[in-house]
């Protein structure tokens, strides 16, 4: 619940509370049926954690915790409603109904900081933008798009930052990220943290004198980790068009035909070349990208995304593109699995209320799907045409193949040899999803898997399951840093 | 993880540790991949909760989460361990190895208050034992059934408490259970608190003037929501055995032909008759009656029943009977769902380990079973032959049939008009095992159901899950209290 | 110490760092002396609260808790040093040295809501202004003057806001602050919440359609409690100047001659007049209002005002004057006691480093004084000239007078019969400073006030302590609504 | 309050709880005064904190504090209670008031451990009792000097067991602690933990193979930092108890003339001659040992002792004797600071109560006093005739002398100079007794001292304070072991 509910709050912009209940209040200290500190639990996991004191309390409570969920920068809030409240019977009259409170505040930057920072991305050499899930949070697209097209700057999204300008536009080097980070002298970052994503801002994955030009809504991430050259709080949408506005007073754009995006082409064709070559081997079981790529052709350009996973969440978001923002949801900052199947039946809802026809594609690995699979039942009771791709390979990681595996069960307790991070080859995931009514599909060669991509597309009724199984040790093509920043302790 | 160690430590005695990973320590603050205050936020869950500061401080840390888990009452204990301690090279030398601790200490309840009890035992008109998940963990079966039937007393158990004495014994007033509570003059309280479970012990529930002799092994529990006439403070075996010394000195027995005797075994009658003439209705869909007393018939005496639902756990457990106590576990006091395949494979490891070829059987709900149904996977994989019963009722305590359903559907939008406590009709939960390899049963009738179960029971070496489909507005007898506690607030 | 932090803080714009010492790490979980989770302790009293996790990391730490204290709303951050760090031996070049950070960032409201804002004032017919705490933090003083003078609106400083216009200008409406809030059509608020020193907002303290324009530089307080007309989020002073900007453009002002200023002045000229006549009173022993008087009469125009208490924190803040911002630190928001004597040495180091002359005044209540007056060793060890005024009724709220007492002391127990509320009468407070070497003064009269109260100001070298004795039963003047706001539960 | 509160448990038994006052529920979340979440932020200080649901719930919830603070390892309990309940007005009849609760059940340890721990303690060649604060508030002081006394063994309290044998008794070794808990090779640990206190219990303090009889009421606290031999698990007189049974039957007496009791009466001749020495150096300023030599002179012999501090709190309780149990209170294994005065007016009230002429005499360090110095208005105005003493060596551990002060003060700002942990010279506290109304004495000479607490001592009728001046600079005598052990980190 709690996940769909961040979900639709990001895919949406509406607020994003969890609602609970707990024991009755005067059973409290008795032993009461799952009595527990709700409230105070949950406070480490939310920006608002409350209990209203009563009845009539419950709208003022309420608003007060969408208010904050969705005023300054956006985060989870937790109610808790007393068992006692459903049965209580109250006088309409005493409550103290609350309307909705105002469209979130809009704050800018002040105007000597955009002088600044529109002076340092002038006189940058290789300047980088870097376009974050806050970007998607402030609806900055068509900001952002202007200010990318305008100065003809190179982009880069983060995970979630994908979309807010489309991936396939000419200046997004997606395809360079690590060398895009690790040479850019001047990086702007729209919205995007210098956390474990973006490896803290630190060398030796970016230049020691990097300069930093940070736009957020929240004071207290400027600076964090690293000395910017500029801070520019406020909305990031007021704060780009702030940065339009100097830059309409004096025109400028970036050489198109620079050193740096000689650079940043080079690498991203060579990075697309090493793609292609592995996406093109014929040998079975397929591998990552193969099967990302006969994914991509067919992917609806207005579809959502929904990911979650090892390597199917890193390599299928270098390969799977997005063209619009706010249609990619992962797990994100932290990082959790089990969240994918909530945030696809959340944008199925979202899409059925708002756009019906437009699809919902959720790409898991096969160890993420173990999280909640059983929310298959869910997307067939509510008949959600979403497909969901599990990308197979028997493993968190790695796995082994089949006939290894019955040789270790042969000859010995599989239950003993099995190493921990392999799951049961040959699973058929296609049936958790027959099982309640929806399509399944087990595929093993790139013509199954196109022919059954096509047909979940063209059924626009009814969920379906694509069981792709690939090959147990498939790995990503070689990293020039590992995907996690390690530290030197 | 943690509901499978908590399993492993009832059915043993083993810890009840959980250990988790956390970011890299000198990542912290500054937005490490999955950094969280985990030591902060097990607290309010675990009696102990701590991170080694060290590699070499780790065995230490362990032996306290050992130890404190096992030692006084029971409990799950938290040990954090950083990312980098994985990788770490250390001296070996410089370890501290702890060996194991000592088995838990042994306490006894003071004579004095052994000799009261005795003589408050001695003068009930009306008593009734009542035995407790304490009684089980403290391995008391031997004394407190030597106590039953020494002096023939009726006794009662709580849902974990049951086995400690077998169900099937003749002194076991189970089936009169809320009449046997309501009407005695004197409970002794084997390890069983006064919570929820037992309706505090309070009026209506109660007599006002029942006096509770209280054994326990935690000293703040004593005297909890009411007034004990006597408090034993102790492990629960070596208290029983105190009363037992008490009673060979001067030996007593309550008198068989009493009034009480006969007011219990005419309420167990009548009760013990409506749910057989529940459990012989012909019509189909089944009840849950009809369900539970096929499946009884057929359940290995020496099997562990898991279980966990709504109705399926609260009326199966008035009929699956446990001969052998530490053989039970269900959602337990906080009544959590999703916990049930957790624990059954953790008792088929322990099977396994200690008994091959004793069975586990899961009793799911449907809407229980929606929670963690993924691990069937789990059980595929290391090849647990565990049977799960999934009882299903379309519903979470109630569903609507099929054709409903479909009308519904039919009209109007399901998504809208499907009632939020109803799930998909006909679902195919068998289908989530065959998909792994188990094997699946579709059952309806009862016949299909004994002659799925009877295979089950036979193929030792493979998982089975039976799908049994009930009425979907099946409920239970009447009950003369709501099975909740309500406040009248 | 976190008091005096946090009083350094507001008077400088310094951050607000406590700094805590932990006992050994490898001791931990041991029993080590003075363990204890204190980053967990500390959590919900600060904005960030954490352990470097090595030496090396402890600059990278103590930036962010300098930052994340200063940026956005200000706040206290707790940082944990172990105590192997201070005498660990380590290599300076692994130490990773951070610089300061830059200054706060700064944001401006959107212009739009300025524009509305400016409409909504300019068409009020009964306006306020309410200046906060906020404002001084944000150093806003010179922008919201100019505003006061140039649209002649009346204002009103909440206590931790005095001063930032001065309370003697002639549009505060200090002497009318109930009133003010009562009738006023159109309140801005510049940096004030509306908690329950303002009443929460809400009738019958304001007009049930009072028109609300907050200013906050925190998103989250905009909206609580009320549903405001306009919301500007962002840097008080800057979101400040944008508003003159707008009245430059389209000049106006608020009619000094209308009714509204009427009101004003004639409910200021009777509750000054009350005042008056309470002070003017001569009989023996003083009441507060004659108390406050003759201190306002010698108070310099440019000394720190410290105070706390209940009655003489409430009724010197309404006769004590502040003539610059950012010189007044009472109890504050939370209405703690005990933290007066702390804030008056953090004011006196400030005052020492900044302007050598400025003096501190700190006027205690005498249960206020009770727990910290011990600071008087402090403050007479660092040779602070800091005068410290207890104005001593013997009690809390209220007391008995020293005969009475005796009375009570000679027939009963005292210990028995003393009034729980009640102080020891005729306590020499003075002497608590005379035992360090301050002066002390032990004051009865009007005119030893007045006369104790130069010598102390003239003796620029050395601590004094005035203890005023006034009528035990004395109270303020009648209040239109009691200083707590009831609910109606 | 809550320090006087644990006070008033530990010297009674009576529970320890505090009750705290809350803002009123219904503005909660609306910043309310003081609002705050209490209960939650209680938590990890209390073993039950709660806040009752409402008015009725009130007795019920006190029991539960009540009784869980007595019953098992005792421990503060937090009784939260919201503004409104105090003006409600409440139904008498709805109120469901609750009897006190039994006293705290006892239990004992299983027999079998007893006659191992007898047997091994028959076998000990050096043997120790260690009498810890458990043991006191066991009340089992008859029962243990019975053990010490029938079997010959040398005893050695820690700082709250101190009393419970009397500190004269010819078996106690407090003089000969370090190398007694050194040398000996079975310990019996009565209610004493393995904490920093007794030094984890690990070498080099102790020997590697000591064996350790632990008896202790907490089941967890049973093998915590060491591995031991028997454990004992239940009230700690009825264990001593059990043992004396064991020894009745089989009488057994360690030989006083063995080699352990000369190794042990050598160092204690020593380390007595040592003190004794320093006791009688008559060059002033006095130090440590003489003033304490005075002080024991005269200390009656039932009077409560009360330390706080660093050096005097340390040496004081070496040479102060304790003649009864429950007579002494210090800063305990939480070593805080601040709790003495506190204490002292708990034990006065005690004594009152129970025997009035018993005297409390508080033996404070001049840092320690300066944290609650001002509850000498407290003392006076219940006019509780406490003896206060200040052992005034101007520092933290070490002042400097006045001399020297006024030389860093001359030549340059004593504020910059004043090394952090010095204390102003020459300060006279006892003025901050005499400011209330009690006798103060200033005293810098050994025949001033004693005439002085001859005086306070025959004056029963009022409190004092003596003011006691020593060297700044004065140490204790040399230390085999630094107090505080040290990990090697």
């Amino acid at each position: 619940a709690s996940y769909a509910a961040s979900a639709v709050g990001y895919l949406t912009g509406r607020p994003l509370i969890v609602i609970g209940g707990s024991s009755e209040r005067n059973q409290e200290t008795m032993g009461a049926f799952q009595e527990f500190p709700q409230v105070e639990a949950c406070r480490l996991y939310s920006k608002f954690s409350a209990r209203p004191s009563s009845i009539e309390a419950i709208p003022s409570v309420i608003e007060k915790a969408v208010r904050i969920s969705i005023y300054g920068r956006p985060g989870a809030c937790y109610v808790d409603v007393p068992a006692e409240f459903v049965t209580f019977q109250v006088n309409g009259n005493s409550i103290n109904y609350k309307e909705c409170c105002l469209p979130p505040p809009v704050s800018m930057a002040e105007s000597s900081a955009v002088c600044l920072a529109v002076s340092v991305i002038r006189s940058a050499k290789q300047p980088l933008l870097v376009i974050g899930k806050g970007a998607a949070y402030a609806h900055a697209e068509g900001s952002i798009r202007k200010l990318v097209e305008q100065c003809k700057l190179p982009f880069l999204p983060t995970p979630m930052g994908k979309g807010v300008v489309p991936d396939n536009h000419l200046n997004c080097v997606g395809a360079a990220r690590s060398r895009a980070l690790q040479l850019a002298d001047v990086i702007v970052l729209f919205g995007a943290r210098l956390n474990w994503i973006l490896h803290f801002g630190l060398p030796p994955r970016y230049q020691p004198d990097v300069k930093f030009i940070q736009i957020d809504i929240c004071a207290e991430e400027l600076g964090n980790n690293v000395k910017p050259a500029v801070t520019l709080l406020g909305d990031i949408n007021a704060v780009t068009k702030q940065l339009l506005e100097q830059f309409d007073k004096t025109p400028w754009q970036y050489p198109p035909e620079s050193k740096w995006w000689k650079i940043l082409r080079e690498k991203m064709k060579n990075n697309e070349a090493a793609s292609k070559e592995l996406a093109s081997k014929t040998s079975l079981p397929m591998n990552y990208y193969t099967v990302f790529y006969h994914v991509q052709e067919q992917l609806p350009k207005d579809c959502f995304v929904v990911s979650e996973g090892a390597n199917t969440m890193d390599i299928g978001r270098t390969v799977l593109q997005n063209y619009l923002p706010r249609h990619r949801l992962d797990a994100g900052t932290f990082g959790t699995m089990g969240v994918g199947l909530g945030f696809a039946i959340a944008a199925a809802l979202v899409a059925k209320d708002r756009s019906p026809g437009q699809r919902v594609v959720c790409v898991e690995g096969d160890s993420a799907f173990g999280f909640s699979g059983m929310e298959m039942e869910t997307i067939c009771r509510y008949n959600l045409p979403i497909i969901v791709l599990v990308v197979n390979n028997n493993g968190i990681y790695q796995g082994v193949d089949a006939d290894t595996w019955k040789k270790m069960v042969e000859f010995q307790d599989a239950a003993t040899v099995a190493p921990p991070m392999c799951l049961l080859p040959n699973s058929h995931y296609e049936q958790v999803m027959t099982a309640f009514g929806g399509k399944g599909y087990f595929v093993q060669t790139p013509e199954e898997l196109q022919k059954s991509l096509k047909q979940a597309l063209e059924d626009t009724a009814n969920p379906s399951l694509i069981n792709i199984l690939i090959e147990p040790q498939s790995t990503r093509k070689a990293q020039d840093f590992h995907w996690l920043t390690r530290s030197n302790m």
